[in-house]
């Protein structure tokens, strides 16, 4: 299945979820892990959609996500970095998603300088991740 | 807010939903009224991309849904066999709502030739809506 870049712009705005989680982990530096992810579920009859999304950006895993859903992720840092974030600069989002993901590529960044290594830096990690996906159809 | 054809489709492939009404009407011929339509449900915040959509496809009506979802929705016999069907011939759908698609231009041709004015045909209809939307993430 070959997929157009307009097509997944407007798949994502569907169905596509920029999400930073944040929980307790007594491994982590700070006692939290950070975690920014990209996530599309789908039924799983529309699986092969979801393989096309992985084979179109080269990155994530398509997995089980709950009872009969599953999704596409992508998770590894470098990838959001060099893959996802430069395809939504240039095809940008025409919902509000857009917005979850300006907060979603602020949150990136400040990963990128250790901003989760540091209490204030979490603070506003925090601040960012409590602004996203709000109003969503859930 | 311009729209493409390919994020029109990945939008509907995501949100949209390909729907045949049936019910209970005693101004009918056949005391049921037969409501093919698409719709395509937001949060209203992103009213204005309901509003593309409208403007995009230079047809169907942008309307409260329920609570605070709005809906954009095509209705109009005319509309959705001249501009809905030919739009979505010339840019496939790629999820399973291909299928619903499908069943939805067929119960479209069906009503066409007035299926839906006498017994055989209204159920030949009803079959057809049976089994749009099946297995959906709702």
């Amino acid at each position: 299945m070959n997929l157009e870049a307009q097509w997944v712009t407007g798949f994502v705005d569907g169905e596509g979820c920029f999400h930073v989680g944040i929980s307790k982990h007594s491994g982590m530096t700070m006692g939290y892990e950070v975690l920014p992810e990209l996530t599309v579920v789908q039924h799983k009859r529309d699986v092969q959609v979801l393989h096309a999304l992985k084979a179109y950006f080269g990155c994530g895993v398509v997995r089980t996500n709950h009872a009969d859903r599953m999704c596409f992720r992508v998770r590894n840092m470098d990838h959001l970095k060099n893959v996802i974030v430069p395809f939504f600069d240039k095809h940008p989002l025409k919902t509000k998603k857009r917005i979850d993901f300006e907060f979603f590529k602020s949150v990136l960044s400040m990963m990128e300088v250790g901003d989760h290594l540091h209490e204030a830096g979490l603070m506003k990690i925090r601040e960012a991740a409590s602004k996203m996906n709000r109003g969503k159809l859930r």
